[in-house]
């Protein structure tokens, strides 16, 4: 998948795009990724990319010409892609939203500054809005960062297979169980018994009430449209009594 | 603000943390970043970082050792920081966490990796496990990043009086209205008249309408929280009948 990213800060993405995930993908050849510097395709001798609002306001707005400009570049060689613009305006991304990226023929990524981007730039150009959640970040950069990684995973041949069955479990609804790997006791606190006991069934079933007990302390707004079984909703009504008692 | 951030992979953080918000803070005095190598705290001669999991399945786990090793080291500095681990299990990242976080006296984050970490970090260690989102990260790096951009943010004199006052109309529970800036026509695309009349009452209802629109498109989950005049239901109810005929 070809992925153009057009930002104001290309330098931001040297770290994270050189490590891990990213750089297995574009080294296997799965993944290429493109800076654009949108600074390089504004006019005048001082290259002005921003501009006052108008009818008021704090702030400055990304202006359109630098960004069509840069776009038309982008395009030429990235035919098929869809637009996204990351703003706090959009849709929160999460991992339908990733999946389905990772379907397109090609991505292109505009990072707004959070000030705002001339609302034309959206009008004419833009196939997706999308906020990375409900905070404020300075731009769009590590909005990009964090939806190349998520996209990436899903790109057929990007992870090994012990690793897709690992990002597969998070789409049972449910946040996952805790962990342990040796040593068996560390700082007087032991592995449960039960993770020793090789016995599988007692294992998945101590993980899947391990699984619930945490969604319910940490994301309760998940377990609406988890499949859960009716014993399992019996643990959880358990759960709630011992939160009012 | 002292911020130790430990991760099995500290290039990824050069690029960000060497632009925008957080490199102005930190050449104000007023964030000081520290990255920890976990790996430099394995023992043995491969330095081993993780290990399978108890009880079977896939991934590796993180260990606990060199983690409890590494904040060891991060903690003899940054005394009464609060430890924060980044995993998908945690409560989600949001503007009120950000700010709250920027209160503390100091912050250590734990980059975990997606496969897990030992429980037992979490048991003995961790006062706030974040999650960035409803997706799958292959490691908290990228989520140490955008929690540090929106935990700076708040940081009193990072931010100038003009950009702070524009992170403050977020918390009105709206998305923002949209901006535009010059030219006054681009591609057949004209600025609303209203932006160009100079009349700041009928610029703030334009605003303030057009905030609820795109509220209503793409977050209608804020509209329950958002403090709205009986007008401003009543617009509601007109888009929400638009969009039933």
């Amino acid at each position: 998948m070809k992925v153009d990213i057009l930002s104001l800060f290309p330098p931001m993405f040297e770290g994270p795009f050189s490590e891990s995930i990213i750089k297995r993908a574009v080294s296997k050849g799965l993944l290429e990724i493109k800076l654009h510097n949108i600074r390089d395709y504004a006019a005048g001798k001082h290259k002005v990319t921003d501009d006052y609002p108008y009818g008021g306001g704090s702030g400055m707005v990304m202006k359109v010409e630098p960004l069509a400009a840069c776009l038309q570049t982008a395009r030429s060689v990235n035919r098929q892609a869809k637009v996204i613009l990351t703003t706090p305006r959009g849709r929160t991304f999460n991992q339908k939203i990733a999946r389905d990226l990772s379907e397109e023929n090609g991505l292109i990524i505009i990072c707004g500054r959070y000030e705002g981007v001339d609302e034309r730039v959206k009008e004419l150009f833009v196939d997706y809005e999308i906020s990375l959640g409900d905070f404020v970040l300075t731009g769009g950069e590590l909005a990009a960062m964090v939806m190349v990684d998520a996209v990436s995973r899903f790109i057929p041949g990007v992870l090994g297979c012990e690793e897709s069955a690992a990002s597969d479990s998070f789409s049972d609804g449910l946040l996952e169980y805790p962990q342990y790997t040796r040593p068996p006791e560390f700082h007087g606190l032991s592995v449960p018994q039960v993770l020793l006991s090789g016995n599988h069934a007692e294992i998945a079933n101590w993980r899947r009430r391990q699984a619930l007990k945490k969604t319910f302390a940490n994301r309760p707004d998940l377990l609406g449209s988890a499949r859960l079984t009716e014993q399992e909703n019996k643990y959880l009504r358990e759960l709630a009594g011992e939160q009012i008692h």
